[in-house]
């Protein structure tokens, strides 16, 4: 069953024949789908079908007979799965090394961990074997390989993405996962990961920017690190600021004794519904010891304490959710240190635990991460994980591209999927301008520049700030072709910027020169035609540059 | 313990001296507030600050320092506790027999059941001892004796109303509820309960409203009904229909088979986490047999057993929505059948469950449901429920209303403290115009009537329907007075009404003749400047009526 080729053995479980996935990728670069010639690397609990699905346990395999929903997604766009990747035994553990097909090993350093439990997915992205994977992430199995490796891992909102075909870990928190070398590519795949009708819808009010400069909170404390992994979280916390984010702190206790409960209470009975009873049942089976000790211990945990469990994760949401009342968004270390296999196999519980740090209370909370490299600490890779409220993919996404030094994608995973409308605006809305953020206070989105079509009219009226009126000529007038700019924002942003834009402007629909009639400013007819014709500008800020206002 | 005085002396476990209640009544009315005048019971798993909390089990019993928060809140706007009410221990039965307090009997048939565990609260209300009570809900507790004491009952979504200083059931799935003798009087102290931050937000995309000719959704099958009971459902669905509801008829198998889970499988051991350790620790305590049978039952049941039921819950819970697509309601009955105290003496576990029938799965698919008073069958009250998805209130309670022949409230209290916005129209969206179904499609609630500050012009549009344009005039113009009507509406119903609305129409803001400027139609100024002037008419119903448009 295991792999015997290649200097990674441990990393994949399964391999389809290089021939057939070169013969794929060919008819998929010609098919020019949105993820054309991309090699896709899936986790052994996800179903692919034509390959096992061990779960990294052999006696528990099967075949199945359909891609998973993520998978068939990835594929229909052209992605091409290159194989099965190792994991931590039924996904438990955040190490790499619980599984009878090897411990997978770090992909720079092999006396390291990989870690896990989205192991192979992870190296096999860092060694390029792969350009994009499909990890999942309970306690943090698609955020630590990541960061161990070096790349970027999102595990967006629970949810949001279909789970089924996805072998059950601890089902109330389990979550699909991306992994990918650059912000870039794990978005392309999230947008197509996500699109179908989700099992919890997106809301209403969904954020689709982070606001320009946004309020990041900060652990007040930082357990677990030592000096020179907490230089390289200041490091990433530094650049945030210089780039304009607020940073404050926020009480890191409710989080960790979250994080605690995942494995120390009885939230882990969840794991013992998952795969107890075939464990049970299998003596035989290659069980790893330290996955088996978790799950079979769940075995007799009185529901009544599950009950109190989730209730004492309830309060702690609470506090923690107040804590961070006014942040966009919190930024921790993804992993607080990086182990040696050495050290893992001396106390494979207590280092899997230490791990699990900043990164357990994520799913228990709700909340959504995108986790991205940030340079080393010391000779280990280093990585950080912006965390947001629950539908706050977006803010995560565009906070972790500012933490990377890099421009968030302009068309993020969230506005495709996630019901989104559009204003188009002439005046101290366009990007840069003096009232802005009413729109991004909404979490609007700029969405790139158009042109009327020349039948259009541009006053100045004598407001302060001064504002243009749009307005329609009539019938057989001359009019000028105007600049604007697109926002997409949510139905709810919408209608509460329509709530607070005071007269004499208003919005309607406006003709742009590809035909088309979008939601865009106009103005009351009498006010507009008391302002100063500025048409001739083109656009209101080749106006103001022109000192057309005088 | 027990009351001694009164024909219905099981009705109360306590009650505050008489004089105490008529002096703070005479204050409530001098004040004038909300409530003012209005006598509140509260079911006795609910704190009132100076009245023992017992929840039907006298040594349970502890002196609370605080009013919960829904009595607060009711006390605050005027109402005046009478006392506390009788129920089945711990809020555990839906027949109003538990009780080492005395079983309650029904208020018109004493010799059948009040329905539980609301029992005291329903009975006090049919009673005329209070005007409206404080009941609580997992099962069916603030429904079932609802219906047998032909008053009205309201459960609200889960976590729109604060449970905070309540004695825990089943925590998950507890919701406080109102009783009161029509929809008016609990309505109003709805809007009163719920005022204040919710546990759980109210969505954006919130409906104020049912459509105008709402789909409702009949179960396929009326299992434990006679005949009796059949014809009385008939006739409540006939009243629906006529009234211009389109009934559709939905599989019931899922809805049933989630009832089943709520006592029969692993989800008792949240009523065991509640209080089970309470009940093992008193063995001389006056524990109902039958509840102490339920709850310690619960003791032993392994946590993966509540995970997998947790599971088949949510699982039911999809496919019975699914059934549901398409449709605004369910109507079914509350109960289907009036036991007598024998009947429920001879198998009270039996009969209870029968009696949980319509009502169980509300709570676990994350319904909210109103359930009124129809007429009697046979000897018997006869009540039904009216259901909808989460925060789908308001919908349950305007097609409620339809059922009981009367109109709903033209303040609601979803109204109240969900986030709303107002929108005001002039033309074919004024109430009974052909455009309405616009508003009406996105759930906006119809708000009352208004006009302008005599500052504004209306052309009539040559578009097909005639529209009107509606613009402000210049300084020093004359301008006319003109009727608008006032929509409440959800913020993504007002950016998603904008987003259809085609040119020349506009929204911005109008002036009205309180001095009020608020989000209203307008139009393209030239489009309207080549319309013909109807203002002289004041409305537009008016110039319509006057054959103005020619």
């Amino acid at each position: 069953m295991p792999p015997t080729e290649g200097p990674h053995q441990a990393v994949w479980i399964s391999r389809r024949p290089e021939s057939d996935v070169a013969s794929e990728l060919a008819t998929s670069r010609a098919d020019g789908g949105a993820l054309a010639g991309i090699r896709l690397a899936v986790k052994d609990n996800v179903d692919v079908a034509g390959l096992p699905t061990t779960a990294a346990c052999p006696e528990f395999a099967y075949q199945p007979t359909a891609d998973a929903a993520v998978v068939s997604g990835l594929r229909a766009a052209g992605a091409v799965v290159v194989g099965k990747t190792n994991l931590d035994q039924f996904a438990t553990g955040l190490v790499g090394t619980r599984s009878p097909y090897g411990a997978v090993p770090d992909s720079r350093r092999p006396d390291h961990i990989s870690g896990g439990s989205s192991s192979g997915s992870a190296v096999a992205v860092a060694l390029g074997e792969a350009d994009i994977a499909i990890g999942t992430d309970t306690a943090g199995s698609g955020r630590i390989p990541a960061a161990f490796q070096g790349i970027v891992g999102i595990k967006p909102t629970v949810g949001v993405l279909d789970s089924q075909g996805i072998v059950p870990a601890c089902e109330s928190y389990d979550c699909p996962t991306v992994l990918a070398r650059d912000l870039d590519m794990a978005n392309r795949a999230m947008a197509v990961m996500a699109a179908g009708a989700p099992h919890r819808p997106w809301p209403a009010d969904v954020w689709l920017a982070a606001p320009e400069h946004p309020v990041v909170a900060v652990p007040s404390e930082l357990p677990e690190l030592d000096a020179t992994w907490r230089a390289a979280f200041e490091a990433a916390v530094a650049r945030l600021e210089a780039a304009g984010a607020q940073i404050v702190t926020v009480d890191i206790a409710p989080f960790l004794a979250a994080a605690k409960l995942l494995y120390d209470g009885a939230l882990v009975s969840e794991r013992y519904a998952a795969v107890g009873e075939f464990i049970d049942a299998n003596p035989e089976a290659a069980v790893d010891p330290t996955v088996a000790k978790i799950i079979t211990g769940a075995r007799d945990i009185p529901a009544h304490r599950l009950v109190q469990d989730r209730r004492d994760v309830e309060r702690l949401r609470a506090v923690a959710m107040a804590g961070l009342d006014g942040a966009d968004a919190l930024l921790v270390p993804t992993a607080p240190m990086h182990p040696s296999l050495d050290e893992v196999a001396a106390d494979p519980v207590g280092v899997n635990s230490r791990l699990g740090t900043y990164t357990n209370f994520c799913n228990l909370f709700d909340m959504c991460a995108v986790s991205v490299p940030f340079g080393t600490a010391g000779p280990a890779q280093f990585g950080v994980t912006v965390l947001a409220r629950p539908f706050g993919d977006a803010v995560a996404l565009d906070i972790a591209a500012t933490v990377t030094g890099t421009t968030a994608p302009q068309d993020i995973w969230p506005s495709r999927v996630a019901q989104t409308e559009e204003l188009v605006v002439f005046g101290a809305h366009l990007r840069g301008g003096a009232l802005v953020h009413q729109l991004t206070d909404l979490g609007a989105r700029w969405a790139g520049e158009l042109v009327t079509t020349p039948k259009y009219r541009m006053s100045a009226l004598d407001t302060v700030p001064p504002k243009p009126a749009v307005v329609r000529v009539s019938d057989g007038e001359d009019g000028a072709a105007l600049l604007g700019h697109r926002w997409l924002l949510s139905p709810a942003a919408l209608g509460r910027f329509l709530v607070g834009l005071p007269a004499p402007m208003q919005l309607g629909k406006v003709e742009f020169s590809d035909g088309s009639w979008r939601t865009a400013f106009g103005c009351d007819g009498a006010a507009a035609a008391a302002g100063k014709d500025v048409s001739s500008y083109g656009s209101w800020p080749a106006a103001l540059a022109a000192g057309a206002l005088g």
